[in-house]
């Protein structure tokens, strides 16, 4: 046996909602597991609540508390597990966590792709730690795989559907053929959306998620503001059929990418040709894809966040904490690459474009012409009658964002288009 | 930035084939990356080779040497790569360097699987380590998700996809309707199958893998002896259509299992419901799902044992060993619980099997009366003519393996029976 089993920490636990309780519980259930692995005996000796009067189910009731000076302030207490969510007042209790030298676990995206920088570099200069595994794709061990295993591997993109809400309505979707607010209900009904669905569906936390994948990915800084963004309001149940006519799978994707060594990462709903690897990730589940240029492509695949997966992964940074007595490179995500952005302009992209216009000759030659002034060649045309009206189905050739969008706006214009038209882009495989 | 950034590691390298020399290049190619991410310059300043008069392209012809002696006893290599594979002389150079209290890192599953408790208790007593992530699953960091990522997850079971040769014979014969032999040659042809393809396609490269996961998720000794094991070449292009039909592809997997705290780890040709994520796992692809307590499914998927993905997770080795000044509890992959085996015939089996019968009356009574007798249950049988004979297709409710096998053995009697029946088991979903 090592010599130093028998070393006991102390945890002080912020939050005590499903994810917190689960820790609690995680940890004493498998203690016995922990105890090998770490060779620490590692228990929960405080928990910050609101109110604690209140009922708190699992744990025992002293080790409750309203007050974070006392946890900060009690010197066995050697790692905060932050479990509040938000920025205020995680961000104070975590800075002034790292300050007084404790090691921090959190699963807070907004937090980390917004402050990540700087606690970060906090966390360095305090040679102490701060981990995030279960910030990103519950579970699934993202982080620590881009990290630590994919150091050499020369990471060139990342594709990952890592938000669950919007995965199950887009597969409600499709399996039923429901309108969005349809499907979106039904997430709701099943508690995979939130009264107020805005993070997921405008794909704000899915930006959050990839801003952390894609700064330690790229070991550059990548913040929430430097994520384009689109959310899946648009996307009409019209959408998913005729792309399952054309072999496609719309997902919510987030992308970052790589140009050369300037990084462009977003968010957005995308068509995936039915061979793509997460073109098959259905319901809640999360996955991320991973291409290198020594590794041709990796995926990670699993439940997305729900409460026991987010512990089971706030545990597994405990334990890595606790194993590394010496704070090593690893232990800091560094961003020593300042890389510059790539404008999502730049960026070359199929797009499919779906527009409603009236039923008379000449409409499509009218709108081929504009994309034609404009160098946007059409890779293939789908006509549907619907009445009076008729719906185009167009397939671009791979183009500059810039010069699609110009043409767009112009046959937007046109008095023969009657709606707003929403083009989606094309992920044509996983070597994209 | 680190302090002990600048830091000088020397690296002597067993071998130089594929994988040799793709390590010396990405160490080359990415040495920014891996003194960012290790705080080291990281260099190969030894290769033992067996004709160091050879070409080896890459690398400066001083580094090459045929003389082990010359790389073990230069005190400058603090970490020692074996690259040779096979048992002799990669378990003396290893162990040998264990003893001088270098570290190992390795991708010899064969090794692993049948002394690597030998090796770990080495590692553990020299103070030092041995690392072996590219032994299983090429650059799909499995070995690293199980140990670290899934400490606290109480991993109940793996099924994997460990062999990419077999997968792709199966695959092809899938796509093309081929038979075995058919489709081994074009395994071949691609490079996909060696000229004696044994190791692969009796399932002894998949059961050293598994035997080396099993290992690490249950915390026990499992060597390649203790894995059961069968082989695809029995699976007949029938077969694989039968399968079809009835919704199942076949793949050959691998399954280790606790069983109360009782262990099972086995490789065979299954059916996989067509819902079960490692059902569209195709071609060299390989893939790893893991069920624990408290996470729901985890599933890693990339590329099988390609020259570049192996060398990709043996350079990540390296920088875990670097990064970690301190040998921690991490570093042992240790067997602290003895498990017993739970053994085959006692698990619980749904069985799939494919019986050429004469045609004629009373054959399905005769059969229907001998499983009935010995209490194995028929969930449903198609019955197949073809020409003279007819074919049975049974599906049977889960049973006792003992059971069901001695059962069997009492059909093969029957006169009416023409060929050696050769069942299959059957995957239900991904929960089995």
């Amino acid at each position: 046996m090592p010599a130093n089993v028998g070393q006991e920490i102390k945890i002080g636990l912020l939050g005590y909602g499903t994810v917190g309780s689960n820790v609690f519980r995680l940890l004493e259930e498998q203690s016995e597991e922990i105890l090998q692995s770490s060779g620490a005996a590692i228990s929960v000796s405080r928990i910050l609540v609101r109110d604690a009067a209140a009922a708190h189910s699992g744990a025992p009731p002293e080790l409750f508390t309203t007050d974070f000076g006392e946890i900060l302030d009690d010197d066995e207490i050697s790692i905060i597990v932050e479990l509040i969510g938000g920025i205020d007042p995680a961000y104070e209790y975590i800075s002034a966590a790292l300050e007084k030298g404790k090691a921090v676990v959190t699963a807070n995206k907004q937090l980390i792709s917004q402050q990540g920088s700087y606690l970060f570099e906090l966390s360095r200069r305090r040679q102490t730690q701060i981990k995030f595994e279960a910030s990103v794709a519950g579970a699934i061990p993202v982080i620590r795989v881009i990290r630590e295993s994919m150091a050499a591997a020369g990471i060139e993109s990342i594709h990952g559907i890592v938000n669950g809400t919007t995965n199950f309505i887009l597969t409600e979707m499709t399996r039923t053929g429901a309108e969005y607010e349809k499907a979106l209900d039904r997430a709701r009904e099943l508690g995979y959306a939130e009264a107020d669905p805005t993070e997921d569906v405008e794909g704000l936390d899915a930006a959050a998620k990839m801003a952390i994948l894609a700064s330690i990915a790229f070991h550059s800084t990548v913040g929430l503001d430097d994520v384009d963004c689109e959310g899946i309001g648009e996307i009409g149940s019209l959408d998913i059929e005729y792309a399952r006519e054309l072999g496609y799978t719309i997902k919510l994707l987030g992308v970052a990418r790589l140009y050369g060594d300037r990084v462009n990462v977003r968010v957005y709903p995308a068509l995936l040709e039915s061979g793509h690897p997460l073109s098959t990730v259905g319901g809640a589940q999360n996955a991320v894809f991973i291409q290198g240029s020594a590794i041709d492509e990796i995926m990670l695949s699993g439940p997305g966040a729900g409460g026991m997966e987010t512990a089971s992964a706030v545990v597994s940074d405990i334990v890595s904490i606790v194993s590394r007595r010496t704070p090593g490179f690893l232990e800091y995500p560094l961003a020593y690459k300042q890389l510059d952005f790539f404008p999502a302009e730049e960026v070359e992209t199929t797009f499919y474009l779906r527009l409603e216009v009236e039923d008379e000759p000449g409409v499509l030659a009218a709108i081929a012409n504009i994309f034609g002034e404009h160098r946007v060649s059409i890779e293939s045309v789908l006509q549907k009658g619907r009445g009076r009206h008729a719906e185009l189905v167009m397939i671009f050739h791979p183009v500059k964002e810039k010069s699609f969008y110009n043409a767009l706006a112009r046959v937007a214009e046109l008095p023969v288009v009657k709606a707003t038209p929403h083009p989606l882009r094309v992920e044509s495989n996983g070597h994209g």
